[in-house]
């Protein structure tokens, strides 16, 4: 398989594998997003994906066509956090460099018109964000393609924009952090045992509790963050135990999405890296 | 989306509507046959999906191609009978005669180079399969590759085998007339109301109810596979009834997948037909 083909596989397996609390999984749908919205949301990404495959097409361009297509449903936001972290990787992958150096230069190349398009992507799907930062109000993501002129005027390129926001969003962190925890969390996958589905379940909870979720922390506050996190560390390596706490989650609201969709970029490192399905 | 990304979709959204008694489903694994394997079938199938919606390219070529790239998991064979059905409906849907006179030119159209390529799919998955009429032996599927010479001295075209096939298999018979319980199936599913999933599953009960699975019957005679048609009758249009009919069919060991291969190919026309997921 491609790794056009992984990356949407990579987002296959992540909504299939349960339990991961408080997400969409196999066994459990959100009121208004429902598992197969996600079905829709992989298959819609897949041009997106290739674009990002090919060295020729800017990496911005490449996210905001995947995240159109992605948007092809009717449950709204699916998987944009999820893109976002696939679309470098695709791009590392597919210029054999998949390693978190290889995965830093592509950041690195990456320039004004991709921070353009990348902001654009947002007119697509409602993202749950924060409030930016009190000097970067211009550079508010939820201005969408209104902010192409202060991109522009100050020369921020999406490496800068992810920069900005790595302290309070996990998905720029791994992008100004060479992937780090994507990167860990493949190894874990790829040298666990069992069926993958039940692997990256497991992968989620180490992930969730090693760090807490900024979704969640967007959402509901750093304290409930990191209690989350603490619940999670809990029920670490115990599939039955996550069922109880899903269903605690599910009660109260509380969706570790960043924390899925590093799920989903392990998971194509995983299957880079030659873990079974 | 392209009839090639709904081609998947399809796939897809059938391995998720649940319950589909008898049937791997969003909710139930077989022992040897889990959900993510469907998942690794529906992306590795892609590429023969996009060759069976390129009119250059021979239909058979495509169905193989579809085959060898949805094998690429651990559980062998997840949707021989389901592409068999989708490759002439993408080439349809691409051509723009999606009807049973348009799938009907597709099949008339097919040559013995068709034949010959769906022979050498069989090659690639273990097939469930009966024995062939005393009158076609040199032609026994089971034979894969090694058929050809008796293909090609009998000059037999895919649409021949496919008649040769139709009073025992469910799929060979939609290929003989004109796909007419698929696109029966998909008007049923367009016009119902709710989650896809849920239209599919009640497609899924209609089509065991009104007519025997003919992969029960060639696994436990045609006896059983009538009496396993008037137990889905009994729970037609209930979806709580039919989770008890699952927990019996999978006690029994009752599979039936030329049903769900129906339902996959019904789901394709639906989505081409606007369905929204």
């Amino acid at each position: 398989m491609s790794p056009v083909d992984h990356a949407e596989l990579a987002l296959l397996l992540e909504v299939a594998s349960t339990p991961k609390p408080g997400n969409v999984d196999r066994r459990r749908d959100h009121a208004d997003l429902r598992f197969e919205h996600f079905l829709a949301g992989a298959v819609g990404a897949r041009p997106g994906l290739g674009a990002a495959a090919d060295p020729d097409r800017p990496l911005g361009d490449a996210f905001e066509r995947a995240v159109q297509g992605m948007s092809q449903q009717d449950g709204d936001n699916t998987q944009f956090g999820c893109l976002l972290l696939l679309v470098p990787l695709v791009r590392a992958a597919s210029t054999d460099r998949l390693s978190p150096a290889g995965v830093d230069a592509v950041v690195d190349a990456t320039t004004v018109d991709d921070a353009v398009a990348f902001y654009r992507a947002f007119e697509h799907v409602d993202v749950a964000v924060d409030d930016p930062p009190p000097d970067a109000t211009a550079l508010d993501v939820r201005q969408g393609a209104d902010a192409e002129p202060a991109i522009r005027e100050q020369g921020v390129t999406l490496a800068d924009v992810m920069a900005t926001s790595a302290d309070r969003d996990g998905n720029a962190a791994e992008w100004t952090g060479g992937f780090e925890r994507t990167f860990a969390a493949a190894t874990a996958v790829r040298d666990d045992t069992g069926p993958v589905t039940d692997r990256l379940a497991r992968a989620f909870l180490d992930l969730l509790a090693e760090r807490p979720d900024t979704l969640v922390a967007t959402e509901h506050g750093s304290e409930t963050a990191a209690a989350v996190s603490r619940r999670a560390a809990a029920v670490r390596g115990d599939l039955d135990a996550a069922e109880d706490l899903a269903a605690q989650f599910r009660a109260e609201g509380i969706n570790p999405g960043t924390t899925a969709d590093l799920t989903a970029a392990a998971a194509f490192v995983a299957l880079e890296r030659g873990v079974p399905v």
